[in-house]
């Protein structure tokens, strides 16, 4: 592979030291083509490692990693930091493709000092590498690698509020793009605007008024200059901010054309920018069901709008920001904010729909708490790709349930097709009693062989199809696993009752009374994690009563890009597993 | 009552507004006396209320509530708000003391927004009813009343870089009173102590980076100051910071002379500033004997550390505080921060241990997820005064257990005894191979009847009394209640086993299949809210066995200063509701 002749030497970052300057630009060359090639052909995040290859170049020519430590937040851009830890061989080998993930991982390299993947965490982390550093008599350097609108996360500001105050070595290193996943918002990105249009002398400068000293960089493409700025804040005695110009997407051109759309991608043709899938013959998603539906709705009636933080391309919004800016709101990264804004809308008189990716909504647990759900505000989340899937461990959403079912006041809704979904935010905009979420699992609304549909009325859970013996509870997504389970317990002479339970948080006590005179065995099935979840509740409630209860879900773990296939099985999710232990 | 003349006059803000302004200091001096009266006898936040009350009357002389919005930020500083609502016979009228909740609270009144009693939220808040004002095309002030180190909290942070972007009508005060709940920490506060040296006029200025503009008023408690600055803000098309410099604890000398005791104070002799009860003849606490047994092995091994955020008081953390120093960070109210942080420091090689109020560790539940526990990082997280109480509904402590314990990695302890609370937290700072979280009642620890301790090996349950029949799991301060249990059902002739679980991560299941020969009844107790937590991990166990289950606990919902008697007797707590609910 002499497309990669230099980068294949590069075995860790001493070899990037002992490089001569001259021949810097082919490592990034070839470090560019790595990540190109991988990402073209995999998927993943192209745009903000593309704008980091320089950055990485320098940091690990200036600083001695592992004994110099490197955090990088979000870490959705350390490809390039990868390629220069020992670690190329991911990138430039198909057949190794598998073996990198696309965050630090400590398991991967003793460069990565953890493991991330939520965004705005470097600086509190870093901050305390620093004070055990400082504490332990040790002398080393603690960087921390912000960027991609993390610094509106509220974490990076506490982080940021009390590394100030360290008064020792620490050095932030703030990689900005223009960019946050999508477009930037939010007052401080006006503030990073005027220090770049002022070559970093702009006053007030936000970082200078928390304290830290502050440098800038340019052309944070360009690896001399990275590098004597970088020389210049090794080993401060006190907080340093260097805050770093970059092109996100750099020297791949539809990227740098279009940043939001190569953040992250699926995989796309190099040659044209295009995505390979054709995504218009896909089935709808139920994200895309409930967006659409909220369009249509919003258009009738200016109260209503959507607020997201900072995915709108995850999310299936940019239609929705196209169509109807008036009533779109992306807060950038802050999903605390997100919460508490939309509950006070909702106060106000509006009808704001929050709209969440699965593994983010915890970023929000006190505001779900008590912004929302303790003013009983009758503002909408929604909760999307919700359930088991082969995502990276930071990117799991599976603990939602035990996370917000068990908060007072809040209705928690799982649809089970498409028609529920549009019925379930009708009812949750049409009313003013409760605040009410939304859970939609990720993958496309299923076909039914079943109606589960009925008009909604609080914790009524739908008896579908009426049986005996045994009752399969499927909730949400999970309830055409349930017709799978009827049906294979069909085969065994049982006709088993289906039930939509719809109402994550309200048991529906007379239907479950109900059935005790008719069934030994209630069966339920979650898309999450089984501890604190749906299917525990309906256990309590029979605890006394002579029916058997088993719970199928998701063990509570944290996985990394198993296939959903084998975590099923691993959860004896297949129809089979299921029935034969309960048959057992 | 002659004492109260003016301030009984006063139904609602436009009484406050047609007062002459030469009358003004006679309603603030009566107002002071208001707060301190009512706190001296029943206890309550003290200085946050006697430096606010001259902000409040120029507030409601200047703006127009309940039509323009007064969101005031955790709302402990809005007892004369409440005076100046209709509301003065809460402070004035002894007997009605009761009627009246120390935080904001609309059922008391339209005066008041939302229900407030975590820090950090009001700029969020605020900016959710000024983009719905827009929306809705209405015309009024919102105002958010921010103060006592609640701008270090990353949602006050997440709120204002979006305020900052309004574009219309948008009133921050900030009430400077130069404290957090403790003494500040963290960049921001020196801005402000620039800031107020300057007389507002110190560079660079952390609100104006953000895009406010900003202005400063010295005297924080001279009415007409105020009311001149209010008057220039009043109707601004754009948001503007108004800093306002106050001193917490005005006009009560000993208030002013220890802000941080007088912060919140139990009932205290007004003569002479001193506490009426004296506690040195108390019993010990859970907290009082971690953190002396913490202070021990801190003054023995240096890496090990205390982190909080901005409780000291609240945690009997001062006298650590004051012996040792170097081993003591508090790092303000950024609860997210403090998780975080702690779990680098351990990733570094020192060994904190961060304490939290039970009702504030929700706050950072995704940093326990992802920069803990996905980590894997052997810091210790200890959680005080959790449990059922009579406390304000924003000061629940119940829902700990289904936010913590359903993370994956995370071994949460709960101890029973004196004994057991020191011997988990040498456990927990022994081992390297888990984040380890305590769970300590607020009580004292308790007399037993057996002891319950035995070395701790992890996930197995101590059986504590071997009997037949019916097993009582009482968890951690619950297995006082199990012993009352068992104690009662000798009376029926059935001599129950005795179990103290003290892991709630992790289920004792060679323990738990034991019990079915000679069991067939299973009762759990826990001091938290059932839905999620442990009893209903044991009922999924039990789920397919011949064995009942009864899980005791709390019900999931928002108490508000409910005697914690009236509370289990609601929720079946009593050791004879207990017996007959099993017995039936």
């Amino acid at each position: 592979m002499t497309e990669f002749a230099l980068l294949n030497t590069i075995k860790n970052p001493s070899d990037v030291k002992n490089l001569e300057p001259a021949r810097l630009e082919q490592l990034a060359a070839e470090m560019r083509r790595a990540v190109l090639q991988k990402v073209s052909a995999k998927g993943g995040h192209l745009g903000p490692n593309l704008g980091t290859i320089e950055l990485t170049i320098a940091l690990h020519r200036v600083f001695n990693s592992p004994k110099d430590k490197i955090v990088w937040d979000v870490s959705h851009q350390c490809y390039p930091h990868k390629l220069l830890t020992g670690r190329a061989f991911g990138f430039t080998d198909p057949a190794r493709y598998h073996e990198i993930s696309g965050y630090t991982a400590p398991a991967e390299s003793e460069h990565d000092v953890f493991t991330v993947g939520h965004t705005s965490t470097s600086v509190s982390l870093a901050c305390g590498l620093a004070k055990a550093r400082d504490i332990l008599g040790q002398k080393h350097n603690v960087i921390a690698v912000i960027g991609d609108g993390s610094l509106s996360g509220g974490e990076a500001f506490e982080g940021l509020d009390n590394a100030a105050e360290l008064g020792s070595n620490f050095i932030v290193i703030v990689n900005d793009n223009e960019m946050s996943i999508a477009e930037n918002h939010g007052g401080l990105y006006g503030v990073l605007a005027k220090l770049r249009a002022s070559g970093g002398t702009a006053q007030p400068n936000y970082f200078e008024s928390l304290g830290f000293e502050y440098r800038y960089v340019e052309n944070g493409n360009d690896i001399a200059a990275l590098t004597a700025a970088m020389q210049q804040v090794k080993d401060t005695p006190h907080p340093v901010v260097l805050h770093v110009h970059t092109l996100k997407g750099k020297g791949y051109k539809p990227a740098e054309e279009n940043k939001e759309a190569f953040h992250w991608s699926m995989p796309f043709d190099i040659k044209t920018g295009k995505v390979l899938q054709d995504s218009s013959n896909q089935p709808q998603t139920y994200g895309e069901v409930l967006i659409n539906h909220l369009e249509q709705k919003a258009a009738a009636d200016s109260k209503i709008v959507a607020i997201n933080a900072a995915t709108p391309g995850a999310l299936a919004l940019r239609g929705f920001r196209e169509r109807r800016p008036q009533q779109y709101f992306d807060v950038g990264i802050a999903e605390q904010h997100a919460v508490a804004f939309a509950s006070a809308m909702a106060k106000g008189g509006a009808r704001p729909v929050a709209l969440f990716y699965g593994g983010f909504i915890q970023r929000a647990y006190d505001q779900l708490s008590q912004d929302l759900c303790l003013n009983n505000s009758p503002a909408v989340i929604v909760i999307e790709s919700a359930g088991i899937s082969s995502m990276d461990c930071t990117h799991l959403s599976v603990f939602d349930i035990p996370l917000m079912a068990n908060i007072p006041n809040l209705v928690y809704l799982a649809p089970a097709c498409e028609a529920e979904t549009r019925q379930m935010l009708d009812w949750a905009l049409a009313q003013n009693e409760h605040p009410v979420a939304i859970r939609l699992p990720g993958g496309a609304v299923p076909a039914l062989q079943n109606d589960p549909a009925a008009p909604l009325e609080l914790n009524k859970f739908v008896p579908v199809k009426a049986g005996s013996k045994i009752a399969v509870l499927g909730l949400g997504g999970f309830f055409a696993l349930a017709e799978q389970v009827a049906g294979k317990l069909l085969e065994h002479g049982i006709n088993a009752t289906l039930i939509n339970p719809r109402f994550i948080t309200g048991l529906d006590e007379e239907l479950l009374n109900h059935l005790v005179a008719s069934h030994d065995t209630v069966i339920t099935l979650e898309d999450g994690v089984v501890d604190g979840g749906f299917g525990e509740k309906i256990a309590r409630f029979y605890g006394d009563k002579p029916v058997k209860v088993y719970n199928f879900g998701a063990k509570k773990e944290f996985t990394d890009r198993v296939p959903v296939e084998e975590l099923y099985r691993r959860y004896e999710l297949t129809p089979e597993q299921i029935v034969a232990r309960v048959l057992a």
